[in-house]
C-alpha cells in the first residue's frame, strides 16, 4: 500500500518560548514537577505504577481535606472533571439547582441540560460571589431539587463564593453539592469534609502548578449512594465512575484494565502534591495570600481597580479593570513580547473589560510580583497612562519586608 | 481557616523504574519526545502555542493519510477519542453495526447503546479479523442501520481487519464508518482518504511513541453533515465537536475558549509527529514489518505460536499463546523484576492464555527484539521449556542482516 498524502514540509521542531504564567492557569511548574513529568513512561499496570497511583489518592485526600475513599485523578482537563460529576450524579428529569456567576456556572447549566435535566438557576454578577439567600430561595421554592451545584472559585471573574454556607443550605434541604474547585485547591482552604460537600472537581494545572490535563475529583459516600440509586446507565462509559474505579480502586485487590492513563502527567501530579504536603497546606494558603497582597499594593499604586469586592477576592486570581481608552489587547501583546509574561484577557461580557492576573501555586513568586508591576507600569506610562513603577514595586516590597520582618 | 487532615507521611517524590515498553502501549518514547514533553507550559491561547496547533493538525493529515479540515487532537485518551466519534455521530434509536472481534469492539456496543442507539452485533472469534462477508450481510438485513464501526487494530488480540473492504461495505451502503485506528496509526497503513472512512480514531502511546493522553481523530464531511443534521445536543459538552473546533479550528479567525488543552503532551506529540514525518510513513511501516519479522523469526524457534493467522496479523503487536503449563503471570513478573521487560498480558477470555508482545513506534528496534527473545529464552528455560536463546537470537538477527544486505 502507498501513502498518498505527501509528508508535509517546512514544519519543524517546536521552538518553544519561555514564559511566565499569570493569567489564569496553566501556571508555572517548578522544576521538581517538569523532571517528573519527563521520567520515562512505564506501563499503567506497573507495579510501580500502581503504588504511586496509591500515593497520588492519600495526597489529593490531603489536598481535598477529605477522607473520602473515592479520590482520584480523571485523565483529562478540568471539564472533563465537572462532566464526571454531573454525568454520574445527574438524570433524565432531575431538577439541578445551579448558581451562575460566570463562565463555569454558564458551563454546569449545560451540562445539566444535555444529561437531560433540568437547570433551575440562581444567578448572580459576574464578579460578585454566589449569594447563600438565593440558594436558600432556590432550594425552599424547589424542595424536589436532587443538587446544588456552584463554582467555588470562579476563574472567569476572580470571585470566590461561601462554599461552606451554599453546602450548608444544600445539605439542610437533603440535596447533594457539586464543587466546582479548579481555581481554589492549593490555593484557598478546599474543605471539603468541614463544609460536607459530596462532589468537588479541580483541575491539576492552577494552584498545584502541574501539567494541564488532570482533573482531581473526590465523592462522599452519600454521592456514591446516589450513584449506586441510579435507574439509567452513565451516558458516559469513560467517565462512568463506576467502571473507572475497577482501575483506580481495585476493589477486591483486582486492578482492572479501563483506559491508559497518562502515565508521565500522574508522575508529574505526584511531585506537586508531594510538594504541597512538604509544604503544608495552611502554608500554601498562606503564601497565595501573601503574594496577593504585594499584587494589590502595587496595583493600586498603578491605579488599577479590582472587580470584585474586597472580601470574596481570590488571591490567586487578581480581576482588574482595564483602565478607560486603554487598548487591552495591545496591553497583552506587548506585555508577552517584550517580557514573555502571559495574563489573563476577560471572558463573556467581561472580554476586553478586564485583565486576570493569577498567582497560582509556583507563579505566586515574589520574582513575578515584581516582573508583573514592573511590565505592566512600563506598558501603561508607555500608553500615556501615568503609572509610577518605582512606588508601585515598593509598595509590593513593603509587603514582604512587612510579613518578612 | 484550618485544616484538619494531616500530612499524609511516609511517602516520598516517585522513584521510576526504567522500562522497555514492549507491551499493548504506552511504548518507548524517543529522548526528542521525552525532552519535547519537559519544555515549559505556555498558556493554551499563546500564540506561540496556536501556531502549534495548526501544524499538529496538518502533520496528523499526513499520518492519517486524509485531507479531512476536521483532524486533530482530542485531550483524553484513546477511549475518550472513541466516544468522541460515537457521542457525536449516534442519536438516540439510531442502528449501528458494530463489529466485536475483541475488548474495543465490546467497548464500541457500550458507547452505542448509552447513547441510547441499537448495536447490531456482527462477531467474530478473538483473534480473527473481523469478516466483511457477515457486514455485508448485516448491512442487507439493516438497510436502516447509520453506520458501521468495527476496530481496524484489535489491541487485545493483534488482529488486524480490512479496513478498505468494511468502509466500502458501509459507504456502499450509504452508511457511516467509524474505524478504532488506536494500534494502527503510524504502524501499519491507515489510508482515511482511500478507503473513504468517515470517522477515524487513534491513541498518542502506541505507534506514535508519544505520551499517553492524546487521541487524535479525523472525520469527514459526510460526517460532518451528519452531525449538522442532528435533532439533539450533543450529550457530551467537552466533546462536543461543535464547541471544540471552535478553539482548534477557529472558524473565521477566531478561536473560543473551550478547555485548557494539556499544553506539554501536545508539545510531545508535534515533536512526535515531526519525526514521523522525516522517516517517512512508508518508511515506518516498513520497519515494522521488518520488526515483526525478526521477532517472529525468534518466537518461532522458542515453539512459540502466534494466536492470529499469518495474514492478518498486526505486526506491531505480536500476540503468543502461553506454552502449556506455564505460569503466565510469573513469567511477566520475571521479565519485568529481573530484565525491566514489559510484555502485554491476555485480556477477557485470552487471559492467562496469551502473551502480547509490542513492537510500536519507537520500540520498534533491534535491541528491543533481541532483549525480547534472550529475556523470554531465559525465563522460559528457568521453567524447564526447551528453549534455545543462541538459535532464537540468530534466527531474529538473520532477518536484520538479510535486509541489510
Amino acid at each position: 500500500m502507498t501513502a498518498r498524502i505527501p509528508p508535509p514540509s517546512g514544519i519543524a521542531s517546536c521552538v518553544v518560548p519561555t514564559r511566565v504564567l499569570m493569567g489564569p492557569g496553566p501556571s508555572d511548574m517548578h522544576p521538581r514537577v517538569v523532571a517528573a513529568l519527563g521520567k520515562p513512561a512505564i506501563g499503567h499496570l506497573d507495579p510501580a505504577f500502581v503504588a504511586m497511583m496509591e500515593e497520588i489518592k492519600t495526597l489529593l485526600r490531603y489536598a481535598f481535606q477529605t477522607r473520602n475513599e473515592l479520590t482520584f485523578a480523571v485523565s483529562g482537563p478540568g471539564s472533563v472533571g465537572m462532566e464526571t460529576c454531573f454525568v454520574n450524579l445527574v438524570e433524565p428529569g432531575d431538577k439541578i439547582i445551579v448558581c451562575r456567576n460566570g463562565v463555569f456556572g454558564g458551563r454546569m447549566i449545560e451540562n445539566v441540560q444535555r444529561l437531560g435535566g433540568s437547570a433551575l438557576m440562581v444567578d448572580d454578577g459576574w464578579g460578585e460571589p454566589v449569594d447563600p439567600e438565593k440558594v436558600a430561595d432556590a432550594l425552599k421554592a424547589n424542595p424536589d431539587a436532587k443538587a446544588v451545584a456552584f463554582v467555588h472559585a470562579e476563574t472567569s471573574t476572580g470571585a470566590q463564593s461561601d462554599a461552606a454556607a451554599i453546602v450548608g443550605l444544600a445539605r439542610n434541604a437533603g440535596c447533594l453539592s457539586i464543587v466546582d474547585a479548579v481555581t481554589s485547591l492549593g490555593g484557598t482552604p478546599v474543605l471539603t469534609d468541614q463544609w460536607g460537600a459530596d462532589a468537588v472537581y479541580s483541575g491539576s494545572q492552577k494552584c498545584l502548578s502541574c501539567v494541564p490535563g488532570l482533573a482531581p475529583v473526590t465523592f462522599s459516600e452519600r454521592a456514591i449512594a446516589r450513584l449506586k440509586e441510579r435507574k439509567n446507565k452513565v451516558p458516559s462509559w469513560f467517565m462512568d465512575l463506576g467502571l473507572v474505579l475497577e482501575y483506580w480502586n481495585a476493589p477486591g485487590g483486582k486492578r482492572v484494565y479501563h483506559h491508559t492513563a497518562p502515565v508521565n502527567s500522574l508522575f508529574a501530579l505526584h511531585e506537586s502534591l508531594v510538594m504541597l504536603r512538604d509544604e503544608g497546606i495552611e502554608t500554601a494558603w498562606g503564601r497565595h495570600r501573601l503574594h496577593h497582597a504585594a499584587l494589590k499594593a502595587g496595583l493600586e499604586v498603578l491605579g488599577l481597580r479590582f472587580l470584585v469586592r474586597e472580601d470574596a477576592r481570590l488571591p490567586q486570581l487578581n480581576t482588574v479593570h482595564v483602565p478607560v481608552g486603554i487598548d487591552e489587547a495591545g496591553v497583552r501583546r506587548q506585555l508577552l513580547d517584550r517580557y514573555n509574561l502571559e495574563i489573563g484577557a476577560g471572558l463573556g461580557p467581561l472580554a476586553g473589560k478586564v485583565w486576570r492576573l493569577g498567582l497560582m501555586g509556583y507563579s505566586a513568586r515574589a520574582e513575578n510580583v515584581e516582573l508583573c508591576l514592573g511590565a505592566l507600569a512600563e506598558t501603561l506610562s508607555g500608553m500615556g497612562v501615568e503609572a509610577d513603577k518605582g512606588a508601585a514595586l515598593a509598595a509590593a516590597r513593603s509587603i514582604f519586608t512587612g510579613v518578612q520582618a
